[in-house]
């Protein structure tokens, strides 16, 4: 079994074969991480019910939580108007950040200066 | 003026010179879109108080809004653990999406079908 052929032909990939996966904390909305997801790893978040993505760094798919076990529970997934960016709602288990932090946006807050 | 440095060195671009912006309603919490920004249009969101993002279909910087009057005011910024995407929290003004939908996701569910 792989990816619907239906969804496959409204995605709008990287040259790498990739789109860009935003995971939201379902009921508070936190944005949690930015990832990437291949047709495969699209078509196992929309079948398994566990946010899964292709990593980059790895060369693998990347079941979130695996490892940690700070996994995301899928509640929604959607696309955007151009097919080229998928928006993830989940349900995460303690931190979704490597670092510990509940989000990946926690650390590193940038300096409005309006000029 | 450009990006402060200390932020510049901290940013990891595609081969392009681009990272993923994630839009979100500072308020409710919603995903409104995801667009892309280079050093300067990180600099002019950072420096206006209005997102700017680099158009890849257009190759010239995008004040979000300045066509359609949906602008978004920016809130706060911040970068991901590993500077390599964006999070700009943003107060939109009327729909974020180009078809009228408020968010860019409004459009194409995707059903969810554990096997």
């Amino acid at each position: 079994m792989s990816l619907d052929p239906e969804i496959a032909a409204r995605l709008k990939r990287n040259p790498d074969g990739l789109i860009p996966a935003i995971a939201q904390q379902y009921d508070t909305g936190e944005v949690l991480m930015l990832a990437w997801m291949n047709d495969e790893a699209l078509h196992r978040t929309l079948t398994t019910g566990r946010a899964t993505y292709w990593s980059r760094s790895r060369g693998e798919y990347w079941v979130k939580g695996a490892t940690s076990g700070n996994v995301q529970e899928v509640k929604a997934v959607a696309l955007d108007c151009d097919g080229d960016t998928i928006l993830v709602k989940v349900d995460q288990a303690g931190g979704a950040c490597h670092t510990g932090d509940r989000t990946c946006f926690d650390a590193a807050p940038l300096k409005i200066a309006l000029g």
